[in-house]
C-alpha cells in the first residue's frame, strides 16, 4: 500500500480508460488527496447545449453512476427524449441519455451566466458524489480536429461517434489554444506525483500537455504513465490504427512511451510487454481492468511504483 | 351535424381549455377541414432552448397525447433530466417533462438552421399525428409581459407558473410585435367560419388578434366565441380576476363578449349565463369539458349555430 507517502496525486485523465483508472486511484487514497485533470478537446455543442463527455465520464465514473457494461453514459439511464427527437425529426446520432443531458442543460446554464467550465465542473462532481476534484485542462474551448485520409477535418465527436472512428486519421490538430485552467496548474504544482491513465496519448493526454503552463507546472515531478496498449492492441477505441498512421510504426506500448518521451520517471505496462521499454523504469503488472477491485489494485501498484521513483 | 357546410374552419386559441375545444371540432369535422392559430405570446426561452407552450399544449392535444387529469404536459410523461438539472443547482421551476424536451430541441435546432416557426409546428403536430393544421400566431417573438400591482412587469410563464399567477395584474402588454404569420393569414382568409375557443381573452387572444394582418384577414367572417367564463367563473386559471382587474367589472360570460366587441357574430355561453348577452345572437349550451365525448359535442353545437348565422 502506498497510501501515506503522498499528500497530493493528479491523474490526467480522457475518456473511459483513464475514468476507470482515476476511480481506482480514488478508492486507493485518502479523501482529499486526489485531482483528476481531465481533457475537453472532445467537448462540443449538441442540441444547443455545452457537452463535455470526456469530463462527465469522470465524474459519472468516480461517483459510481456510469454503465461499466456499456462502457458510456449511466447506469439505468433512458432515452425518452432521444426517442422524441428522433420522431420529431431533430438531430439523434449522438446517444444522448435523459438524466445525462442535464448535465448539459445545467453545464450551459451556468456557463451562460459566467460560471467557469471549472466551476461548473467541481459543483457538478460534488453535487453528484464523486470521490475526487475533478477539473477540466482548460476553461477556454479547444476543440481536437481529426483530419481524415477520405473525408477532410471532421470536429473529434463527428469522426468518433457519427463515423465510429472508420476514416483513417492523417494528423490531429486542435482549434482554440487556451492556457490550462488556473486550477488545474495549482493542482499540478501541489502534487507529489502525476499519474497518466491508460488513455489515448494523441486525442486524450496530447490535447492536455499542450495547454500553456502545463509543461512548466510538469517540470520536474514524478510522471508515471499507464500504457493503454496491451500486447500490441489498444484495450478501446482507435488507438492501434492511430499509432500506425500518426506514429508511423506497430502499436506497442513502447510507442506510447516513445510518444511521451521525457515526459515519464516511469511506465506501467501489461506483464510481457516490459521488454521493449529499456530505457526508463517499467512497472510489469495486470493493466486490464475488468472490475472495480482491478481498477483498485492497479492504482496501489501505480502508486507503491511512483514512490520508489521518488 | 354541421359537418357538410364548412370547407374551412379556423379555431384560435390558447392552451388547455381552447386545445381541448379544437380537439372537439378536430372530431366534429372530416380531416383537413380545420387549422388551429395558436397563441405564442407565452413563449419563452428555457435552458437555452425555445418553449412554446401554448403550441405545443394544442398539438399534444389534438394528437392524444396530453395529459388531461393533469391538465398539461404528456400522459405517461417522465421527469428525469429535471430531476437531475435540479440536483446539478440548474433551474428547475418550470415542469418540463423528458419528451416534452424533445420538442423544444428539435423546435430550436429547427429554428437555428433557418426554419419558421411555422414549419416546425406543421411538421412536429404531423410528426406526433395531430389531426389538424397547427400554425402558430406569428413567426416572430411576441412576449406576453404582467405588469403587476406588487412584483413589476414579469414575462408570462414567470407570472404564471413560477409565481402561480398570484400578483395582481395591473396591465397586460407585448414585447415584440411580429406581423400575423403568412400561413395563419392564409387560412384566416380560406375560413368559412372563425371559432374563438374558451381561452383567456387578455393573454391567450388578444395577443393573436393583436398580430398586423389579423383583423383584416377577419373581416366579414362569421366569427363565433366560446365563452372561458362559466356563472361567474373562470373554468380554468386566473381569468376571473383579470377581468376583474383589467375590465373592471365582475367575471361574467357577458364581460367576456363586451371584450371581443364587434368581432364577434355569435357567443356560446353555459345555459343560464345567455341572460347577460342580450345585443348579439348566443347559444346556451353545455360548455364545460369534462370528458373527450364533451369536447366534440361542444365544437358539433358551435359550428350548427355558426351555420346558422351565415
Amino acid at each position: 500500500m502506498a497510501r501515506a507517502p503522498f499528500r497530493s496525486v493528479v491523474a490526467l485523465s480522457g475518456g473511459v480508460g483513464g475514468a476507470r483508472f482515476a476511480y481506482g486511484l480514488s478508492r486507493a487514497l485518502e479523501p482529499g488527496i486526489l485531482t483528476v485533470v481531465v481533457n475537453t478537446g472532445d467537448d462540443f455543442v449538441h442540441w444547443g447545449l455545452s457537452v463535455s463527455p470526456d469530463v462527465d465520464t469522470v465524474v459519472y465514473t468516480l461517483a459510481e453512476l456510469s454503465d461499466d457494461e456499456r462502457g458510456w453514459g449511466l447506469a439505468g439511464e433512458t432515452f425518452e427524449t432521444l426517442e422524441r427527437v428522433r420522431r420529431l425529426g431533430g438531430t439523434h446520432w449522438f446517444m444522448l441519455g435523459d438524466r445525462d443531458l442535464a448535465m448539459h442543460i445545467a453545464r450551459t446554464e451556468a456557463l451562460a451566466r459566467g460560471e467557469t467550465l471549472s466551476d461548473v465542473t467541481l459543483r457538478s462532481a460534488e453535487a453528484l458524489g464523486a470521490r475526487a476534484r475533478i477539473l477540466p485542462m482548460a476553461d477556454g474551448p479547444c476543440h481536437t480536429m481529426i483530419e481524415t485520409e477520405s473525408d477532410g477535418t471532421l470536429p473529434f465527436q463527428e469522426w468518433f461517434v457519427k463515423r465510429r472512428a472508420a476514416p483513417r486519421v492523417r494528423r490531429v490538430r486542435f482549434e482554440g489554444d487556451p492556457p490550462a485552467s488556473a486550477a488545474a496548474i495549482a493542482a499540478l504544482q501541489a502534487a507529489d506525483v502525476v499519474v497518466i491513465g491508460p488513455s489515448n496519448p494523441f486525442v486524450s493526454i496530447d490535447p492536455i500537455l499542450g495547454r500553456a503552463g502545463m509543461r512548466e507546472a510538469l517540470a520536474g515531478k514524478i510522471v508515471v504513465a499507464v500504457s493503454p496498449i496491451v500486447r500490441g492492441q489498444a484495450v478501446k477505441g482507435p488507438l492501434a490504427e492511430m499509432i500506425a498512421s500518426l506514429a508511423g510504426e506497430a502499436p506497442s506500448a513502447a510507442a506510447v512511451a516513445r510518444h511521451y518521451g521525457e515526459l515519464l520517471s516511469g511506465f506501467v505496462v501489461e506483464r510481457g510487454d516490459e521488454t521493449d521499454v529499456a530505457w526508463l523504469p517499467v512497472l510489469p503488472t495486470s493493466t486490464v481492468m475488468k472490475t472495480r477491485a482491478d481498477r483498485v489494485a492497479l492504482a496501489n501498484d501505480v502508486l507503491e511504483f511512483a514512490g520508489r521513483l521518488r
